[in-house]
């Protein structure tokens, strides 16, 4: 098996050296692929489009997980929306007044198939601490009122089963499922590649929201390596980041050197994210 | 004409979807291409190697070029080392201060290809304050000591032409040819995909520099989509940070939100410079 590409919107392409196919199947959602490559260690696709590499998973899942984490003053419940693979309850699992995690991912399989093919990333879905639902997170939120420190938005692309996730209607459920003083991150795409996306969805957010900030990290395999996230809550101050914590929970992408750095944002992605 | 993959080491590539050769010819470097794409603009490659596209250049031209001027006091006399498709020159001008502004590419029919078929990045180099020298830099720095207020080296990677741009004969070369007060900005390559080079380049850096620092940026159609920089001088402190002068410089990437965001490294990042 030589090269598998991942081509975005007929504009540019991801190509990874896979060495062997390890699993495939089509849940009653997508499509999910394992393989195995050079450099990158295992590779979950879903629908065509690289979910993770055990590469650079660890970009994704400390700055969706950490940030708020480290920003919220006492996150005891969490819950995870989509997030199948694992790996950002993996990270939230490494806070210790965490009590409860929730994952809410719509499609089991997914978590089955990295339970099985990808450990390094699912092997702390089953600590006692985790509650597994396999549901619609657009439902379960809304069924789930102040319930929640933290709310971690975990999702895939914003079409097929995700395109529920991205909407001011659930960003105003995500605000009610909220307990006081609860935060919410969110992955918000590629600034390079979905401007559009970007700056539509933060606009949804500061009509829901009364904070709002963006923040960005390096993630070689997806689109444009270059990637957005959104922290939001109706009490937040990026000067709450815990440095204490911080530096306990310090991994290879968020610790003390970023700190706060991640919000630092280049002028074309503030723009963006400012609606400019 | 469909898709064009530069293959990274066997290990990833980064497609382009290609919409027409613009041109080509073998130098008596290497061989150099101009296309058309769908959403990158032009696109130069080097030897089968991604060197810019319109759609991200701004972001290694900005990075490269305002970090260093905006740090240093006053920067009067600038070296381009290499960056002989212009857009550095254009990022450089862009500073009132500046009184003249050497590039010194060791390849003219990169420049001469690039003034013709890429004007939005070569288009200044017909400035008065510009002086084009077409030679190897590592003789010209040997010859031009206390030449510099600003040494900017923007190589290509450490194959090839660019090999000798790379070590530590050549730094204590840049060093020498710096002014007082003098400062020095490189790119070094990915953090992800090259982090012996990264390593490597840091440690050569800090055994002939007084103050080493590093910083990042995203550049999509570079291998990883992650880039690091270093800032090298014997009289070099990050708070020289000209507010006032970053913002009348500030550009798509590079302004007073960046700020000197662009130091606060992800924590495998900082490792890999500090040779942990």
């Amino acid at each position: 098996m030589p090269w598998l590409y991942e081509h975005y919107h007929d504009l540019s392409a991801i190509g990874l050296h896979v060495t062997d196919k390890v699993h495939e199947e089509q849940s009653p959602f997508q499509r999910i692929e394992v393989y195995d490559t050079r450099g990158h260690g295992r590779l979950l696709m879903l629908d065509g489009m690289v979910m993770l590499t055990e590469l650079d998973e660890f970009v994704y899942h400390e700055l969706i997980s950490h940030i708020p984490l480290c920003i919220h003053r006492d996150p005891r419940r969490v819950l995870v929306v989509g997030g199948g693979d694992g790996g950002t309850v993996r990270e939230v699992l490494r806070h210790p007044g965490v009590e409860r995690v929730v994952l809410c991912e719509i499609d089991e399989r997914v978590t089955r198939v990295c339970q099985q093919w990808i450990p390094a990333v699912a092997g702390r879905l089953d600590d006692p601490r985790v509650e597994l639902v396999f549901a619609d997170a657009v439902e379960y939120v809304r069924n789930h009122p102040g319930s929640f420190d933290a709310i971690l938005v975990d999702s895939s692309e914003p079409i097929g089963p995700a395109a529920g996730l991205f909407g001011g209607a659930f960003f105003a459920d995500l605000r009610r499922a909220l307990r006081p003083g609860g935060i919410v991150s969110a992955q918000t795409e590629s600034p390079f590649y979905a401007a559009d996306t970007v700056r539509g969805v933060f606009k949804e957010l500061r009509g829901v929201f009364a904070g709002v900030h963006a923040y960005y990290g390096c993630i070689p395999t997806y689109p444009s390596g270059c990637w957005t996230f959104a922290l939001a809550g109706d009490d937040l101050r990026l000067t709450d980041l815990d440095a204490t914590r911080l530096a306990a929970v310090a991994g290879r992408y968020v610790g003390p050197s970023l700190g706060l750095g991640a919000f630092a944002l280049p002028e074309f992605v503030r723009r963006l994210v400012e609606g400019d």
